[in-house]
Order: C-alpha cells, then structure tokens, then sequence
C-alpha cells in the first residue's frame, strides 16, 4: 500500500459533513465532537496584533522563532513550571502540528518506530507515517489512566524505536498521567537511547489540579505545545517545541528548509497572550462548570466514566451498556437527535468499537440541551 | 548517511551570520544575499487584517483553506491567466512551503525520484528527501535559459520518477523558461504518468514580459504560488497550490494532519492583497529600475550575465573572470567591501564555484553603494 493510502481521514469529518448538511436543511445540531475552544482569542492578543501590523514588520523571523518570543516562553517556563529552559532550545513552529512534523524528520529514518498510546491523538500516526516512519500503537486503558508506562515501553521498544509520546493530559481521554510513570517513561527513554516526546498542549486546561511538564522529571525531554488550547489561538497557527541543546542545529535546519519561519503576526500577538492569566482563567472555570455537568448526567444515561478526565476538554466514554457499534450509535444520534459526538475509531483500535468521545468546546446551554436530546433518544429506542 | 545529515543548511546563513557580526562592530553591510522582498505589505491589505481582528474570527478555516480565498483567486486566474480553475482544486498551504511539503507527501513513496534543475531553489531537494524521495538535479545552462527540457526529461526520467519541477522565472538566475519547453515538458510528463510542478512565486516579478502560468498549456499541471514575493507578504505565511482534481482528496487528508489548516487572518487578508494592483506594480516598477542598473554595471566589473534575467529579483552571473572559488570570493567581498551575495553553491552543484547571485530585493541607493564598493575592491585587488 502507498504512504498516502495509510494516510487516514478523520472520520468524524465525514460526521461533521453530514452536520452540516442537516443544518443546512434547517435542524439545529449540538456540536460536541470539535475539538476546538469555542472562546475568542483573549483581547490582549488581539490589541498587540494591531499595534504589530501598525510597526509594519511583516518580514521573516529567524527559522527558530522570533527571539523576543522565545526569551517569554522561557521566562514563562520558569514561573510555570520552575524549570529553566535557554531561550534557544525554545523553536517557535507554526502550531504544534508543525512541531511534530520536524521532530519526526530530525528523529526518524525510514522504517524506524516510534511507541504511541492507543487511543490517542490519531494526527501523530500520521505525523510518522508521513515521516517513513512506523507508529506502533499500544492498547492502553483504565490500568494506566489510559497512558503509557514504563512497563508498556518495556514489552513494546524495538531496536529502532526513536521515540514514545505521552500526551498529557491525552486527547481524547482527558485523564493525566502521574508523576511516577512519566518519570519512568523518561528514565526508560534516556536509559535505551531514546526520546520521550510530551505532549503538553492541554496544559493549562486542567480541573483542580496543575499538570506538570516533563522537563520538571528530565530536562532532556522534547516538549511540545503551542498556543491553540489554553489561549483560544486555534487560528494563529503557532506552537513551540523544545529540544535538548544537541538538536537545535538539526532542528534549525529543517526549519529553514520546510517553514523558513512561523507566522510573524503571531509570533508577536502571542507574547502578549502569555501575560493574558485573567482571560484564560475565565476560559478554564467555564470548561469546568460543563465537565462538572456532563460527568454529573453522563453515567445515569450509560456512558460509563472510568477514569475522571481532570484535563483537556473531552469525555472518554464506553458506550458497552448502549450499543456494540459506537460508529452506527454516533451516526444514529446525529440523525435522530441532531447530537454529533466523535466514535472511539477515530483515536485508534483497541475497544474503539465500545467507546465515544464528548468534546465540551461548546457553550454550557448547548451541552445542557445535548443532554435533553440524547436522553429522550435512548428513552425513544427502549420503547 | 541518515536523512538529517543530508539536509543541508542554507550556506548564505552563515555569510549573513557573519555578516550581522560585522553590523554589531560597527560596519555598514549592503545586503545583496536576501531573497525577502524589502517593501512594506500593501496598506490594503494591512487595512483588511485590521478588520478581520475586529470581526473576531480566528478559528480554524477548513484545511484545504477558506473559501472566499480559494473563490477570489480562482477569479484571479480568470482575470490574470484567462484559464479557468475550480475553486476546490485551489489548495491554502503555510507559504509555498507548506505546499511542497504537501505535494511530496502526496506524490511520493519511498525511493521515487523528482526532476530538478540544477542551479534550482535549494529547499527542493531537502523537500523531497524528507519525504524519502530522490531528488535528482539535471544541470541546466544558458543554452536552456538554464531551465529543464522535454530532451532533458528524455535523458534523466526513471522508472520511480513522479514528478519534474520548473520554477519559472527561475531562482537563482531570474529566466523565463520558453512557451515551446513549458509545452514540451508538460507534454512529456503526462505521456510518462508524471507531474508536471510549475513554480511560479516569482509570477508578477517581470519585465518586459509577462509570465505564463502552466496551467495555460495544461491543466492537469501542478502549480504552486504564494503571496510572499509578488505582494510582499513572507511573514504572513500564505501561499497555494493548484492540483488536478484526482489528488484533492489524498491533499485534504495530508492537510488535516499536517497543517489543520493556515493561518486564519493573512487568508482572510490575502484577499485584499488580489486586488491591490497599484502597490504592486509600484513594487515591480522599482525592481526593475534595480534590474537595470545592475544589467548596466556588472558586465564591466567582471560579473557575466550570459541570458539576460526576466524576472524575478535575482541575476545570477559568471565570476570566472574573477576567481575560481567562488565562496570565497563571496567571504571576501564581505569581509573587504562589506557586500553580501550568494555563492552559487547554495543552489547547486553544476558550475556552482563560477557563479554568484545578486539580489536586487534592496534599496536603490544601498544597489548603487553595493557597485561602488564592489568596483574599489577588484581594483584594489588589481593592483
């Protein structure tokens, strides 16, 4: 089969399709399948962008980043996490889509594998893919809060394996890995001459606890993140990643090559987004109040919660008690209740048939009436 | 060799490393190396963000791009090329950068090779070889207006071949290829199951003569475009690729993965700049006033201009009656006459110490130092 064959849509596209087809005939359709903020970009980002396109720079930065961005992500780091990070191992991409597509070029040479936890963020098999690489999906559940762990690594690492991803807190679970196991993770990478990637682009997004980055563990661990999530900058095209001192140069020059550089616009709006707390504290209590609800009605209407999602802004359910085919049990609610929620296949293989996906990136009243429809839906089909 | 090793960096960094060092001493370099337009984005088009921040959209557009875009340039194809385009096969990539990326990912399997001229835009081969293709440069001179050929083709084209790529005009040497060899490639591409990739980002950049699109001869071509040069827009990250109807879907699911999708306020910008004709023309207008100085001065210093340069805002020239190492020459004239150009071995390996590039994307006045300086170093050097 050809690489571009492998390359998988995302199946709740076809979903979203059909979304909007009925509301283009008129029905109005609760959208909890998008994973995308449903909150403006902070007012702050939006005045620096205006006074950025009065300078009148709209000229390249460096391939690394803007400097000025880098020096504020690092201070960032520092009242963060506590950690210190220098500025020029902070490589600004656009999104942090454009951070995995250069690692896995730096890291990977053909047929080399990376470790991936299934379910998970479907993008990264493709990232590899893509790459020549071979993603290697590894079933992971309620045991280790739906993550990787060192004993996973151990019965799953090749001689070629490069990497393992730790998205945290993981799309589409929403639960955090603990300390210990990502500490292990990292242990375990460093010890077989590998990377441990963190995927930390939920951060920020967390419900009574603080998600800690894996440079806190191991200060040469690749972290990536950007500011799509927690600052409401889908749209902005801007993330970061940052690599151990011995691969900027790698780095840098593929940067030149594939982006020559990130937006410049962005690359100054989103300084002003890192001072920006208020607005994204807003965001992050409004998130909140609809997990609260949805893990209040979920489980009486037989979505079963195992593990508390405490980050992100997604419900990981099994659906076992509703159906043994989310993908017809997603399409049907779309259909007859105008409910779009994501099926489990979309994030991978294993019990991806007996799980869905709740994205709560949408106004409280929205979910509130979501909840209404997909109740009297399942009263509709006991009877 | 692994492929990290084999990208390479752009060597021209270092000489503008260098050269930066010397401006932080106190030195006043004139900066022939850049190929960044040195003007302004147009006020329209700055006009234009302004309002799109206002208007508060700043989510994701679809990820083959926003359609008012996509409708506006099809228009523009209409208008400009009298060739009529589905606006659904007019793809918005991050630059034109994004859409080699794309392309190769899409065109390509492991191994198959890719058709490049040889002096060529350098990121072409690091494209290809990180996508696992082979690129394979043809060296091309003056008896070709230093672009590819159907005879060329006939000569190189393998059995893994996919694709041939003509940027025209060309960078480094600022040519316009021939209707008669635009014609005959795009012919013998298809007649061997292959692609004929038309860069055309120096598209408006002419003189004298107006550049034709490939889509003119065929269209089933590729052509790739973007906003950075004609329209002075590099850092707002926007450019295009046209595709033949059959890999639109294989291009939306790469650029679900790889992109989600550019950046939300230039596409939205970038609409204003399709109708800002005034500004660059104005643009145009200085270029070639540049061009033609340099036309004027640099065959009496040495500098052997074989065809002359349409397009574009490069000259690319024979130093032999100068030296016989070229990069050095280059490091010289910096460090002596504090004048950067560009090696010839940034864009390939074919005669590559014989020749430098000139880049006219600066001011007149700095052009007219840059000669002086120029001219009392060789005579310097004379005596």
């Amino acid at each position: 089969m050809r690489r571009i064959d492998q390359i998988e849509p995302f199946r709740v596209m076809q979903l979203l399709e059909r979304a909007k087809q009925l509301e283009a005939a008129g029905r109005r359709i609760i959208h909890m399948e998008i994973g995308e903020p449903d909150f403006p970009t902070p007012a702050a980002v939006i005045a620096e962008a205006h006074r950025q396109l009065d300078r009148g720079d709209n000229f390249y930065t460096p391939s690394t980043g803007n400097p000025a961005l880098q020096q504020a992500l690092a201070d960032w780091y520092a009242r963060e996490y506590n950690v210190s990070v220098a500025p020029e191992r902070i490589l600004i991409t656009p999104g942090s889509s454009g951070a995995f597509s250069l690692l896995y070029a730096v890291l990977l040479e053909a047929g080399e594998s990376v470790l991936l936890s299934d379910p998970g963020y479907p993008c990264q098999r493709n990232f590899i893919r893509l790459a020549g690489g071979c993603p290697i999906n590894i079933p992971v559940g309620p045991e280790t809060r739906y993550h990787l762990s060192a004993e996973l690594l151990e019965r799953h690492w090749r001689d070629d394996t490069r990497a393992a991803v730790v998205i945290n807190p993981s799309n589409p679970t929403g639960t955090l890995i603990c300390d210990d196991a990502l500490t292990a993770i990292a242990a375990y990478c460093r010890a077989h001459g590998g990377h441990l990637i963190s995927d930390e682009i939920y951060h920020g997004l967390t419900y009574g606890v603080r998600a800690r980055s894996a440079l806190e563990f191991d200060d040469q661990a690749i972290v990536v993140n950007g500011f799509s999530k927690r600052w409401a900058m889908t749209g902005w095209r801007i993330g970061w990643v940052i690599v151990p001192e011995a691969l900027i140069d790698a780095c840098r020059r593929v940067m030149q090559n594939i982006f020559i550089a990130a937006p410049t616009l962005s690359q100054y709006a989103a300084i002003a987004a890192l001072g920006a707390t208020e607005a994204t504290e807003a965001m992050r209590r409004a998130y909140d109040e609809r997990r609260r609800f949805l893990l209040d009605t979920l489980p009486a209407l037989g979505f079963d919660i195992v593990v508390e999602p405490q980050g992100a802004f997604y419900i990981y359910a099994n659906v076992r008690r509703l159906t043994d085919d989310a993908p017809s049990f997603c399409r049907e609610l779309l259909e007859c209740a105008g409910v779009a929620i994501t099926p489990g296949e979309d994030f991978g293989r294993y019990r991806a048939r007996e799980h869905v996906r709740f994205s709560y990136a949408t106004g409280l009243d929205d979910i509130q009436c979501g909840i209404s429809r997909i109740s009297a839906f399942l009263n509709s089909r006991e009877s």
